[in-house]
């Protein structure tokens, strides 16, 4: 039996989110219980339910908090006002948050499925809102002319789907490094939207 | 209780194989059992152990058709002898296959993680092999000058990515036809490959 500690919610609070992102991500939202996560941060069942109401508020919750920190970090930069920069540093901001996150960006998309659909509005919605952000900046280079692109939705969903691959297979310490990698993702981005 | 059945492994085989990939796809490898599975095709558990000795094996073959049927089609298109052509070529292939098993490709990715060591590098080195069939036509561009690639490795996983972006937000009947969004992928790809 792991050691059993207090429930101050300050202390375990990000103890239990680290648990259930890497149960989730280890089996998979359905498979893992209140109490395989209870068992693993060192708390009673009990316990947990101080925290969070029930697995499904758990899973909105790290969703929730995911997509809020994307948003939060991405409004932190200092955002170029031409277009071109702006998007270098989107494609840069976009791998190396993503790659720190592993187990954040498995569940975004792996659990969508197991979300109610108020709580996957909700995701849904901060999720466009990100996109939103990407969207933007393209109509901004269209409207200035160094841009040439034929629908800005599906260019902006074409590059998150891109940037998102080089999680799939990236590795640290690997043939490329983290700053080719951006080098040679930005070069393939650039051409792709390009005038 | 469902109707029970003959355990013919002619007929009951591809009926375990779309029960299989639908519970798997909706709930997740680990929290779905052999008894589930045979319970959903109307067979009891004993029947499906003439088919599959266990769950992993189940699991392993379901991916293992998909990467030989995928492999299969290709093999069938008629390539154009020019790279920028077989390209695309490549990327209408690559959507319109991938959409038509939303269930297989979503597994393909998700369950990785629940395959046996040996299993997840036999589908690796299958998804590998389709990778270089894409590759090839990008060194075979590059190398008769229509195309420029910094690096052909990393153009391959970019397109195919980017291509895989589709499952997750095209719906017929929205606001693009599939012959619309297979163009602006195209123009997108063409783009970023071209010299």
């Amino acid at each position: 039996m792991a050691r059993t500690q207090g429930s101050h919610s300050d202390i375990t609070g990000p103890r239990i989110r680290k648990a259930a992102l890497a149960l989730f991500a280890r089996h998979g939202y359905a498979a893992v219980s209140m109490r395989q996560i209870a068992f693993e941060v060192g708390v009673q069942a009990g316990a947990l339910y101080n925290y969070t109401p029930d697995k499904q508020s758990l899973l909105y919750r790290l969703m929730h908090e995911h997509m809020q920190d994307l948003l939060s970090a991405y409004d932190e930069l200092e955002q170029s006002a031409d277009a071109s920069q702006a998007l270098r540093q989107f494609v840069g901001f976009h791998i190396r948050f993503h790659l720190e996150r592993p187990d954040e960006v498995f569940i975004a998309y792996m659990e969508l499925r197991n979300l109610t659909p108020e709580n996957f509005s909700e995701i849904e919605a901060l999720r466009r809102k990100y996109e939103d952000t990407l969207e933007a900046i393209l109509s901004r280079g269209q409207e200035g002319g160094v841009f040439d692109i034929a629908d800005t939705k599906i260019a902006t969903l074409a590059v998150i789907a891109m940037l998102n691959g080089v999680m799939t297979w990236y590795r640290a310490g690997g043939r490329l490094s983290l700053d080719e990698v951006e080098q040679v993702y930005w070069d393939i981005v650039r051409r792709s939207v390009s005038a």
